[in-house]
């Protein structure tokens, strides 16, 4: 993955060096951003034939780097991300993804559910995930916060999913987390931010509604949007009508942000996302 | 069309109405909104065999109408509703209504296109549409606003679409057309009302953008959303795929909203409307 | 429930019974199909207030009921319906039917899963559903199904539910359970019918993949239809791509079908479905 | 435009190919099959610097192309593809095309409409476009076909795009236009080829109707899919309603496919397209 300002002849000096060093481009999609004068992109190359490896590469790769500006990461395939989960009340987005987690279409090491319930323990525990049940008040907001990163350090945490985690994080907390952590907001966003968006969606009479999965900033349900879906519904709809038709919005956006977060499909700039499918 | 606060009976005193004076009922549809205790219905009822015409139907519906409090209109469906179009520089949604109103799809008759620019005078007259300029600055804007109003009047217009049009309606004006103005905005309200939605869209980098129909109230983009539909987008898409993709998406929502508004299906209560379809 | 050659007066005499014997309509839809002069129609009456019961409603009724000839059935609620599932291999929407019974989204009586295969009795049994292994070979297939037949008697099933249940029933099976018997089928039927639709959409080169739920007759995927829903795929997706994204097309129409059905919202009539949202 | 067997350093070898000749890479986009193993890649070249052109490209980039055994074509930009439009008796696809046309965002030469029908002369004169009136009967259809042709020639068309033209063209005319002939075909194909589709869809019930634009080939509605798309219907909806539904969709559908089109964004392999958004 590569940001850098746009300039003549990127593309043929990297697909040069991979091809110098012996591999081959499997994926490659690039993104020219003529507004702000960016260029991205992103190539998977295949292993085999390669011979440059984690130790040797950053070297190598320093000069066309370095002539373009260039920031970028590499992700070498040979170990599964590390995904957590936070959940509160609502069981929808946790249970749909273990179900993918369990049949590895979200193919990531899951070791641990944490939540401010103790609801959800036995879903967790049957699969195996260990499960921190962190009760919080205004007084131990501040210390459980703390025990959920050493929980995610002790983990060796590399994201974390919001499947309806109520609680707002800290903005150190958030600070340790760069666009790794993804959320799930229940409205199309900028519409709606803030608590019991489908009762501000009913009162507003609305004849869409949406979910939202975006990375979290310090800014409440502000961050770079993922991924955003929609579904048309009319007078007939009551609020728990609302609320039914959207969980099932609410786990396909998240499902969705989550896969491409976890293929390393995510590139945040300027707080937008480039989402190279 | 009915309004009324809920109540048992209602139906059968309506169908039992229609049924007593030789009516045979076309279409019916009802809403009871539990949340605010309110009823709502439809009915269109065959002409032939009806023994009421619009000199003695409001005497005898009386009875009925009073027991249950209602608000009510009836469109004797002899008459095409009149409708003027108000169209500022944007083409797209003047043509494509043009274009459904000369195929009847759209079946009302349309005297009038009025404008701030000259820009349309031939599509307008080669359709035997009469066209008037009305160029707006700060000075003549309330002055042009009455002459728009002494149009409306002397073409005896039932409502009004705004295909477009920017230039903001005085409260005197929209108070003389409660309910009978409709305006397209290109954004999924409540998100990015006001100017430049698109802009605004791609700025937040949002992955859905929208049209949405409403009635026009002297509150900016916040009045009852009649139609409302989105389409998705990504980081390749530029402001002007925004804006091009938009243009198609404004013309159908606006287009739907005005086929409902002129098949009296739409009820308005609280802010919100009751589309029956 | 109510199907009857299309008349004057219907709604009337239905709304007037409902009234004269203390009812009150809480919901109603009709539909009248002018393209074969039939009228549907469906009401829900409160509960509370209503004088007659099931063991007097049908002598009273019979008046109006001759009247219009009328096909009617009337569901007193008092009892929720019992529902079977049959499934093969696919776990995906067994495992999504079981989710949303298990949070009531749901609201059925469902004492037994029955598969071909042993892979599920976890997920029925932790449930506390008894689990039925009929494995099927040509041979065993008649006594089988004959098997599946006393165990839907014995377990007093109203309907049965086929998610992704991949052996064909007998004719004397699907006779037994006329409109009862919910299948889904993987394409956007008419297209695609028959074994592996996503192999077909891939070779066919298809822009867009569906999923189609209906009632099950004696054509293979030829019943009435009784939701369909679809997802842009392009040229990127190969066929494991259209079979996961699939997957959650399958699930959310299937449940949309069972919902309306054990809300007693469709009506069939000539291999149609009328669905009162 | 690059069509190949995959194999590894293409892209190096294009992407030094283009910054060998002072080129820059505006948009590039590929796609492995890994199905069939062939590889398809798109760029645009910026124009400013490259130093090859018409005359000397084709030698220089032959040495490329032989080492992958390349299919290719490319496009010098200079000039606006010709597009004829042929149309029957239905207006609303040709109405749309002219106004994307007028409005520049279908951006081609369009020298000619042909119609076996004189009903459209006013929409395309008015426009300045040479409007063709050639009847068809089935003594006259050979001469008639023949006369198309040569009225393409002699306005040295490129495509050809048939807004519900509804003549079936002959073996002969279809291979003068390989891959140049864009069709509207009011069904999501492969459900209901054919005619009267919407009748089609009426009668099967269908919960979703489609539209699919494809090139032509000499398989009724067989052709390799461009776009596809679909509409949400239920039990209210008329045969007209499917009809008036569906035009929308089939002229956002058209509309899609030849601007695709025109932008050169479409390969064709194995009867199935590669569509570089």
């Amino acid at each position: 993955m590569i940001a850098c300002p746009d300039a003549r002849g990127i593309i043929a000096s990297v697909a040069n060096f991979v091809s110098d060093h012996g591999g081959n481009i499997l994926e490659g999609d690039k993104h020219s951003d003529t507004h702000h004068g960016e260029f991205f992109m992103r190539i998977e190359v295949e292993q085999g034939g390669f011979t440059l490896d984690d130790k040797t590469f950053a070297n190598e790769w320093k000069t066309v780097a370095d002539r373009y500006d260039m920031r970028w990461r590499i992700d070498w395939g040979s170990r599964r991300k590390r995904m957590a989960i936070l959940v509160s009340r609502e069981e929808h987005c946790l249970n749909d993804l273990l179900w993918r987690w369990r049949t590895n279409e979200i193919d990531v090491d899951l070791p641990i559910v944490i939540s401010n319930h103790d609801t959800y323990r036995g879903a967790a525990e049957s699969l195996k995930i260990a499960y921190h049940h962190l009760p919080i008040t205004a007084e131990t907001k501040r210390q459980q916060e703390q025990t959920i990163r050493e929980l995610l350090d002790s983990n060796a945490i590399d994201f974390v999913v919001l499947a309806r985690y109520m609680q707002i994080l800290s903005p150190e907390f958030v600070a340790n987390y760069p666009e790794q952590i993804i959320n799930i907001h229940h409205s199309f966003l900028p519409a709606f931010a803030g608590s019991k968006p489908y009762h501000q969606a009913f009162d507003r009479g609305v004849k869409v509604i949406g979910a939202t999965s975006h990375y979290v900033t310090n800014e409440l349900d502000a961050g770079p949007i993922i991924a955003q879906s929609v579904i048309h519904v009319d007078h007939r709809d009551t609020i728990d009508d609302l609320i039914r038709k959207g969980r099932d919005l609410e786990r396909m956006v998240l499902a969705t942000a989550v896969r491409q977060h976890v293929e390393d499909r995510i590139l945040v700039s300027k707080n937008k996302t480039v989402v190279f499918e």
